[in-house]
């Protein structure tokens, strides 16, 4: 790995990805289709795409049942105990609603209720991921979203993974559909014969996807739009070389664009770690892609203090920030920006991809700033409610209609006085 | 108005309003230039589109002490009023963190933080509203942000209006710049000599500044991007046709391209309503909008039953609905898709926009069924957690090894495994 010495203003923010003109205009020209023709396109380009021909867009329940018997029982309680404590996890964030009372007789209130529906996206083939359905669904589910579909694109075999299916079974999600890319993001938005339209979108996705949802959003609600994984390792000498190397790794496996940074005060470690990275990563399956990512993307950077290392994870604000050295506690306390902290040797990072119960999908380049994991927040809107009594209106009428007139908007002033207008002619 | 029977799927929403490839280009020239030239690039643009030339950007504080002592002290404490009001309701939304604890020792927390800075912009010139500083500014306060910066641009003397000064004194804020449209915008993403960049962008804006907003977006986050104004009041004949109207035309004064609607189950209330407007718009100052935005974007609809009213409410998910008619407040609690509810003849929509507490920063084109009202948790952001104690990831390490190699990830398992390596070597 690259070594350097620590200093000021790093980042490893990316400009974003742009997509290119042609890749926009085919998103565009499937929604347009899919708006227009309906399952007939979804079908078509399922064929085209997918290069299988789908009768039956949705998943039957047979079809369900047949996937969860044939996958293996321990996998299948795994799952659920993950399950659980993501629910567990997601539980703390449920929202009330609140009202203040005045004493004229008013009040103003918050009404916190579920958005009606949300369609979760779950890459097919290689990439099919179990833990997603998890973490995309369980926080609608806490947040009592009624209708929750999945869609993902069904493999050569015109089935979806049995694993994506037993999460689906293990969590009672039943509405799910055989189709993926655009055109999935288009029916989720516009609707067709066989899927209703939804209010949110949510879930990862390759360039098309993340370009359909950009493209539908304001028609629907989006969440993030995420970019590739990001490890950071604040590590002192207490920490083992072999142990960073393979959390590094873990990260750098999920795509050549992905970011692994290690922030050192002890020159050691950080031969030992680089070594380490080289070790590993001749044995790891996905060599190609975490060997990229670390040549492009990977960094260790030695700094001569722990305050100058929480420095710069804060300037960093990482997707995920493991923290390997004594006091982490303390240190952790004083990271402002990041999406998820791991705290001490033990907590490596894939217990909370799948395990701990935290949320996995988190802000990447350099969001954490500003913005947050997906939550049973996202599935959630305000209602703002607003009484105000006779009284309340009198006492406060005149002042309404003053700073209405101070902006020139006088038939905002007229408004609230017309309840004083005569009522003779009525 | 125009007059029609509801039927099934009414809809205000309208497809997104595209702006001119020209502005886009312009908009991106003006944050290229603000990017590399910076103060150069504002002062010119503000020469340019201003007219004015500013010498210092920032606002010192004697004029800030100047407008505050040219304004009048009646209206400076009824916006201080007005400021209580939304300081009081917003201090409910303050989050919480959580932890939960298991029995191994481990734990899984959320924390809560404040966005380091935010940057709001205020539009200037006759659209310059003191009440919008108040509606931005203060769940930011409330959120704890510790930097908070006005944007907004000068008149024709180089000034900011009174108003907007005197709402700024009172929240105390001080950072304020006169610059505004997409250069504005840009310095607030970008940072120049004089202004340091912000995390988040909140605040109304023509459209140089909406398309800047999303050009500079996924560098810092923005709030959302408000459409015209809508309302929508349900209605039946114990309600009065001439506050239905004047509370219809406050909506309707501000854009031509504004939304007003009335569901009723009275064919004579929806005569008299339709009279009223038209009696009212004959006097009404800012008559050419009003009236525009009646003839373009208003509708009477009458229903047989109130239940249909609610139904077709629900349908239009309007920014702003007022429900007039007996026992307002249980058909408040049917109301699942709206931005803000008013209960009852005295609850006039403008008491919402200056004073009831609530923000008056709303979803509108039907997005309120899935976003909310502006708020104190877009200024605060959520960082996860995770502790696994030796006990912790001895009891789990086997199980999320697996769930790691059932998706393909097996740097993942390794990661989880690592800490079982012998450590002979280190």
């Amino acid at each position: 790995m690259k070594k350097e010495q620590l200093k000021s203003g790093i980042s490893i923010r990316r400009s974003l990805a742009e997509a290119s003109a042609e890749q926009l205009a085919a998103v565009k020209s499937i929604i347009a289709a899919v708006q227009q023709e309906g399952d007939a396109a979804l079908t078509r380009f399922t064929e085209k795409w997918d290069g299988v021909k789908v009768e039956n867009l949705r998943v039957g329940e047979e079809e369900i049942a047949e996937a969860v018997s044939r996958f293996e029982p321990q996998l299948l309680e795994d799952l659920t105990e993950a399950a659980d404590n993501i629910r567990t996890y997601h539980e703390y964030q449920r929202q009330q609603g609140y009202t203040h009372t005045n004493d004229d007789g008013s009040y103003v209130a918050q009404r916190v209720t579920a958005i009606p529906s949300a369609g979760l996206y779950v890459p097919g083939g290689t990439a099919a991921y179990p833990s997603s359905v998890l973490m995309n669904v369980i926080p609608a589910q806490v947040a009592g979203v009624k209708r929750i579909v999945l869609v993902s694109p069904p493999g050569k075999d015109g089935k979806l993974s049995d694993g994506v299916l037993a999460a689906a079974h293990i969590l009672g999600i039943e509405e799910i559909y055989k189709v993926g890319g655009a055109q999935a993001v288009a029916a989720l938005a516009y609707g067709t014969e066989s899927i209703r339209p939804v209010d949110k979108i949510t879930g990862p996705g390759n360039v098309f996807v993340a370009l359909a949802k950009r493209e539908v959003f304001g028609e629907v609600a989006i969440d993030m739009i995420a970019g590739p994984s990001e490890i950071t390792v604040i590590a002192d000498d207490t920490a083992f070389a072999d142990e960073i190397a393979a959390d590094l790794l873990s990260q750098a496996e999920h795509d050549p664009m992905a970011t692994a940074v290690l922030l050192t005060t002890s020159e050691d470690l950080a031969d030992a770690v680089s070594a380490e990275v080289e070790k590993q990563l001749q044995s790891l399956p996905r060599q190609a892609i975490a060997a990229k990512a670390i040549a492009d993307h990977g960094v260790i950077y030695i700094g001569e203090t722990m305050e100058r290392l929480i420095e710069a994870a804060n300037e960093l604000a990482p997707e995920h920030l493991e923290i390997m050295a004594d006091d982490a506690e303390k240190i952790a306390d004083r990271i402002e920006n990041a999406g998820a902290i791991f705290i001490g040797r033990f907590s490596s990072e894939p217990i909370g991809d799948y395990f701990a119960g935290a949320n996995h999908v988190l802000p990447t380049n350099s969001t954490a700033r500003f913005s947050s994991a997906l939550s049973v927040y996202d599935f959630m809107k305000r209602t703002s409610i607003i009484y105000y009594s006779e009284q309340a209106w009198q006492n406060n009428e005149a002042k309404i209609a003053r700073l209405a007139r101070l902006e020139g908007l006088e038939g905002h002033a007229r408004a609230v006085e017309s309840r004083s207008w005569k009522k003779e002619n009525r």
